[in-house]
């Protein structure tokens, strides 16, 4: 297993002219490294290139581990046997490629991971149907020990971006985080990707026998989008909570996994658009819906 | 030609509990609706399926030829023949699907669609040339008749949420909108996906004849990512303006496109990360970089 501590370089220096209404001046600055990884998977010799995604350097194995995971490809740290970066000519080491081996005399099927293509190939996608199929291809996550209390929420906005603090100064990076029931945050991860930085974090709790979050609280820097609430659905976990707002489909998708999804999350309220129930919201005494 | 007005729902109405540090109780909300459009090309009688983006319903053909335009399949309106949504059984029209008919006798060649694939299938993208070659694929934008003055940028901000109006209830929606030199907004287009909105305006642009946008200002009201600028190139645009941050990639991607590229734009002032020239920044005096 390769250092899951190697990044290369999330942050780059630049030098920007900063321009206002009463003049203008050179100044430095940083920015957030976008490159693209290429996610390859290998099995008993054989092997195959998966996807590409632009992301941030940084968590590279974790991302390429978790991608899988949400992806069902993979259903713990045991189906992995090692993971290695690309070594290009001359040995040279390059960190915008990343082969997951994994356990096992071949490769698994694959063909799922071609879903959008499959879906589609004889108009299958373009129905309410088949959006539903999709939907419910997911499966429900497991229930909790006991509904979250709405208080702990509150401080969670403040201690993503807290996390964030090295480099909160690109303004360019989405997080996600994971927080104990009791509203501690436990980790958190970056990256210009909303989905890539909620990849990286499922990865990491892949390493760490972490899954599924059954008592645990998801934060999302910015809007739930589908695909990120089918991720958290993978990972198992009940209550999702984002800064921004939720699209249809990712309400859609919360109802139907049994995830509690919260939008809008400041230190002054939130809002809850699906299972309720999942929340204790005041003083202990949950609301009906 | 479809009409190109037809829009179905692109918000959704819902009912959420209100959470706060006080209570909670149920309200009604908006939504911004998240579905798949599939996105296909025909000629000749060959039909091809490209893509599958997950959009906010409306503007649909705009948005297939927008992103076709983006991906260089097509040149302008005179290689679309027709845009029509898919039909499925018993003539029910079914929103999620757009074919677009091509001019000519058969499909044109679309192996550079699938960039991302041909780059990596030889470990092709994972190294810096590679990446200098995929930003230096797309062309530099026409020069403009003159620099912009950078004070009519202060106002584009609020320009852009007005046009957003309508759906800004949502809170939930981005938006792409293309002004003239003179800081007049001229028009907008929103999407769930920020790369979607910029497609349905380039297709909107597509329709009106009105590409290449050399003596233009585009405006993305978030994040500024490679995607972004590469569409933003092909559309020939010498300025483009973010409210969010630019990524290092998109920055490089300015820069040997020579595009003018602003993040942080504020009515208080803006970053300029390349291409500082095509400003006149203090009272119609360029500042030398």
């Amino acid at each position: 297993m390769p250092d899951r501590s190697v990044r290369h370089a999330p942050t780059a220096p630049t030098r920007i002219l900063r321009v206002g209404p009463d003049g203008a001046g050179h100044q430095d600055d940083v920015l957030a490294v976008e490159e693209p990884l290429a996610i390859r998977v290998a099995a008993g010799g054989e092997h195959r290139h998966l996807s590409v995604t632009m992301r941030t350097p940084g968590h590279d194995a974790e991302l390429a581990v978790g991608w899988l995971y949400a992806e069902g490809v993979i259903g713990g740290r045991g189906d992995v046997v090692d993971v290695s970066w690309c070594a290009r000519d001359l040995g040279r080491q390059d960190h915008n490629a990343v082969t997951v081996t994994l356990r096992g005399d071949c490769l698994p099927d694959l063909s799922a991971l071609d879903r959008t293509g499959a879906m589609t190939s004889a108009c299958g996608i373009c129905g309410k149907a088949s959006i539903d199929r999709a939907i419910s291809s997911v499966p429900s996550v497991p229930e909790p020990s006991s509904p979250v209390p709405a208080t702990v929420l509150w401080d969670l906005p403040d201690q993503l971006r807290a996390a964030q603090e090295a480099f909160g100064r690109t303004g360019g990076l989405h997080a996600a985080g994971i927080a104990a029931t009791d509203g501690t945050l436990l980790g958190a991860r970056e990256d210009v990707g909303r989905h890539n930085a909620l990849d990286k974090l499922v990865g990491a709790a892949v390493f760490d026998g972490d899954l599924p979050w059954t008592d645990r609280i998801l934060v999302l820097s910015g809007r739930a989008s589908f695909e990120l609430v089918q991720k958290a659905a993978m990972a198992g976990v009940g209550v999702v909570c984002a800064i921004g707002a939720p699209s249809s489909l990712a309400v859609e998708m919360a109802e139907r996994s049994g995830i509690a999804l919260i939008g809008f999350l400041r230190s002054t309220g939130a809002n809850v658009y699906s299972q309720a129930d999942r929340l204790d919201v005041v003083d202990g005494v949950t609301v009906a819906s």
